[in-house]
């Protein structure tokens, strides 16, 4: 059999291809293609479709690159000794234009350090208006997912992707979470197996929500509302994330790094949701809870 | 006569006021202001002028904290002994509706800690289109004012400014510059008096450039070009930015830290000016140039 890494890099390019493949049927538009190559070692196919009908900005990502580590990544991933690594992946970031269907994002990575070799990865939703039954699903599946796997991993993941999607400066949440995990070591055909299924989940976690949300009519007020949420979107992404970092660190592409922002994003000065309001019930979905104890 | 650090803190408070008034009387509309405490020591008082007639976002922020430094910020600051810090500072960051206008910035702060005491700040010009005398009006007013204090000030802290405004993921800088200093140690009331003529510049130095492009017309295409150069200005503050990094890590208050940041931001992807067209012309205006040099 082929070894793990070049599964790994397989399975992610084919998965690029059928997630951008069902997204092109929902917009009636197809993206964009990007190959890149990185000074250093590898590159990457990026596939962006910007300005479409459902998508404002949609984003899918393939990358694998290699060579030596830059010094500054060294020092933040914890595991592995010093010298070559390899890393492949995909991610994947939609913003519909309308303000009552989500973003969403996935990213699903292997990766190679000296003699060390993990997995990492994740997906979770960014709501704009508060629909319980669309968080409620979007947690389901994925715990089912988990479940199948492993009964403590969806209770780890989700509570460590509250605590990783935290805007420390806001003292709220990105979004409502989802699953996050990072350095599984260990039985790497069975994480792999349990990241292929995790990332065969992303279109039946998302996909019915939008497909139930992306025609309904909106006003201004809600698209500005919208904006300012993608405000909260930008600063988590630039201070905090360590996919955008690690993008900039090894000098990836900045415009495949930065496919991840939105196409227009506001920052109100004290913006705070009318009291009472749907913008204010929106707010408490932006703190941690179980998502799946929740009656609909 | 009274300690240095309580004259700073007069001084700027009523550059403060000074400097919102004029603004007022250009744009018709009046700052909203919010006093504020910071948990550990001090606070401000920060005036924003949000969606006036000629100001999309106007913020000036006034400033004087003090207390325990916080170890974050301990391993950042270069001077010093560890310990107490005293900060107090003026800050102003303007962002008009027309596009042919320039955002402008400028900052200026005391610092002591332990035995050390140091002045910082600089003013900074980042235009959307490119008008070059409008480039050379301001670089010509800083130089006259640093040349009244030292002939080795305005080449050293315009090169200080272009450096340490660049956006490195991207090989270009922020605007065109201006002077930018940081940790004057030495004779302090030459140094004040210096930060003094500075800040007593910023008004002669961007306001002929406000009166008399603010009602230029644009048009759409315009506009959009002014939000992407936004979203650049919104990358550096927070990626790079000190005062920003300053702010959160001191806790101080986070929408006052953020007055920085435009009304509205885009990201395009993958955006490229047209050839031959004015915005390609205002490309070549982010990389270092002596504009003093250049003719009319």
């Amino acid at each position: 059999m082929k070894a793990i890494k070049d599964r790994a890099k397989e399975f992610f390019s084919a998965t690029q291809d059928k997630i951008c493949k069902t997204l092109e049927e929902v917009d009636g538009n197809k993206f964009r293609e990007d190959m890149w190559e990185r000074e250093g070692g590898g590159g990457g196919l990026t596939r962006v479709l910007f300005h479409g009908n459902v998508f404002e900005k949609a984003g899918v990502n393939f990358s694998a690159v290699y060579g030596v580590i830059p010094e500054s990544l060294s020092k933040r991933i914890e595991v592995g000794t010093d010298g070559q690594f390899f890393a492949t992946g995909i991610s994947v970031v939609l913003h519909p234009y309308n303000p009552m269907v989500p973003t969403v994002h996935a990213n699903f990575r292997y990766l190679e350090r000296g003699d060390s070799a993990w997995f990492g990865g994740g997906l979770d939703l960014t709501p704009y208006y508060p629909y319980k039954a669309d968080v409620i699903h979007f947690h389901k599946t994925l715990k089912a997912t988990c479940d199948r796997h492993d009964p403590s991993y969806y209770p780890r993941f989700k509570k460590w992707c509250d605590d990783y999607f935290t805007i420390r400066h806001r003292n709220e949440m990105r979004g409502v979470g989802g699953i996050f995990f990072d350095y599984l070591l260990g039985d790497l055909e069975k994480l792999f197996a349990f990241v292929q299924d995790c990332a065969e989940a992303f279109l039946p976690a998302y996909l019915p929500i939008l497909l139930r949300r992306k025609d309904e009519t909106y006003d201004e007020r809600m698209r500005h509302f919208q904006l300012i949420r993608r405000g909260r979107y930008v600063e988590f992404n630039l201070i905090y994330d360590r996919g955008t970092m690690f993008g900039l660190e090894t000098k990836g592409r900045t415009e495949s790094v930065f496919m991840s922002l939105p196409a227009l994003a506001a920052w109100d000065y004290d913006y705070k949701p009318e009291p009472g309001s749907r913008e204010e019930e929106a707010w408490s979905f932006f703190q941690p809870r179980d998502w799946l104890a929740e009656e609909i």
